[in-house]
């Protein structure tokens, strides 16, 4: 049985802060359509796919309550739910995550063609700080507003619809950590799915960093991973101006050889979509990255046993 | 104090089964003269650089064990030690090891412009199988003719002289595994020596890979693993075609951005060379890749815990 999926990475656009909430909700249905029309059966949508970028800012707590989610479903983004199930169509979507007991996350769905949530994850990889860099005009807030994700990489079977891949979820900053896209490889993940909103700059302050060499880095972490550990990535942004700071854009889907087989051009809302083998992962799988062959974990203590790095004793 | 690094790759072209060990030291040594000229301290050469790459062949133990060096240096390669030495060069070399105790490894050392040996390392990531492949032409017998490494991932100080670098080693098919990069970036490394031996086929049978895809593969897993490790890499081939079969070349240096600043454009004998400014692994070290901010590694468990994939439960 052929295992082939069409799938697409629904790239947004910049979201003002003063975009409205239902006005943004059209804009993921009008890609989710657009991307229907094209016979996909799985979008993926950005992180924090239904507002601006809030960790950019430093908010007060009226201000900030509004950007969260406080249930998945909920009557804000029903209309998407709705629309998608119509069209048997999956996606996957970043939001602000307020659990019942107060508690924020950086937070993605995977909900299948019958519009059930197939799974959660909440981003590990939180960047940024929790205390505003002085004298900044903008911050990377994430370890302030989020708490680490606490669900670790637990991959699952999207529908047999779409060949029952072996399917993980990252967020933004975690495709760039090879220690989460290996803890999903360990578990034969064939398809990996990502939102991102990542600066056009460096959010941390440096000078080094600008757009192109910003937006090499995020091809460049996600093909690596996605050949070290043969899967499929569909990885997808929202880009361009928000509010007055760039975001990076360069949606891609990526082949489990690391090779960009599909990548937005634009730095607004934009579908790409490719169809993607999934039996294209057993040729990595089965030889160069046969883990069970090649693997030597009692090599790799540092990984688990520190967090931070320990330089070697001096000569 | 400035900390740039002259650095070379000295890529071999074939070595041929037929070639003699004097002939063949001699390569290296007019490398190392070359690379010396440009002003060169630190000279990279590739894995098993003393042989054609024996393990593609199923030998009877008294061809085999020619191949072997039982020390280093010895008196075969006491011409390469004594002119680095006269020149004040350093240098990487992969050779293979037979121990005093006659175990064999696929070894490479980095001797300090002084002559002496600062470290050792022994691949941790042996590829290919133990038994030949029935009916192959060629084989990959690396698990036949050498022992898993037993040093782990050890980094060690360069001299002074190159700004005292935190430095690692890794040979061929490592570089394709984060799990070693990532022990070697928690030690703070700065600089990566790498030698490898990469056929310009699918080593293991199959037909989907040509020499094109496998020198996109070996750029990509160096460059990724460089960036997210923040880390300088000099990546260096036996590149062309040894009694008969086809090696990649593209040996290349590649800054903490994981951008190839220095790439061989032949598969002959070539010298490449890059100044390695080695605080520009700072940017990385201390805000994106600051292990001690943002790794997590209470979710890393399956990184050590198990060896081969395990799938998800089924649903």
């Amino acid at each position: 049985m052929s295992r082939i999926l069409r799938a697409a990475a629904a790239q947004l656009g910049p979201i003002q802060r003063a975009d409205s909430r239902p006005a943004t909700l059209k804009r993921l249905i009008d890609l989710l359509e657009h991307a229907a029309s094209k016979g996909a059966q799985l979008v993926v949508f950005p992180e924090l796919a239904l507002t601006t970028f809030f960790p950019r800012w430093l908010l007060e707590p009226s201000e900030l309550d509004g950007y969260y989610e406080p249930a998945m479903p909920n009557p804000n983004v029903a209309p998407l739910f709705d629309r998608a199930r119509e069209l048997g169509v999956g996606f996957y979507l970043g939001y602000a995550e307020k659990t019942p007991e107060g508690l924020h996350y950086n937070s993605a769905i995977t909900v299948g063609p019958d519009g059930k949530i197939l799974s959660k994850y909440r981003k590990v990889h939180l960047p940024g700080s929790v205390e505003p860099r002085p004298g900044a005009k903008v911050h990377q807030l994430e370890k302030r507003y989020f708490l680490y994700g606490d669900l670790g990489f637990e991959a699952f079977y999207g529908p047999d619809a779409w060949g029952a891949p072996v399917t993980g979820m990252l967020i933004c900053n975690d495709r760039r950590w090879p220690e989460g896209w290996r803890s999903y490889g360990l578990q034969g993940t064939e398809l990996m799915l990502i939102g991102y909103n990542s600066a056009a700059y460096d959010p941390n302050g440096g000078t080094s960093e600008d757009q192109a060499l910003r937006t090499f880095h995020s091809m460049l972490a996600t093909q690596g991973n996605a050949y070290m550990n043969s899967t499929w990535a569909i990885s997808t942004a929202k880009a361009g101006v928000e509010d007055g700071f760039g975001l990076i854009g360069s949606s891609c889907i990526v082949d489990p050889n690391g090779v960009v087989v599909a990548q937005a051009q634009t730095l607004e809302d934009e579908v790409i979509v490719a169809d993607c083998d999934l039996d294209a992962c057993k040729q990595g799988k089965e030889k160069m990255f046969n883990f069970a062959n090649h693997r030597r974990p009692q090599h790799y203590h540092r990984l688990v046993d520190q967090v931070g790095a320990q330089l070697p004793p001096k000569r």
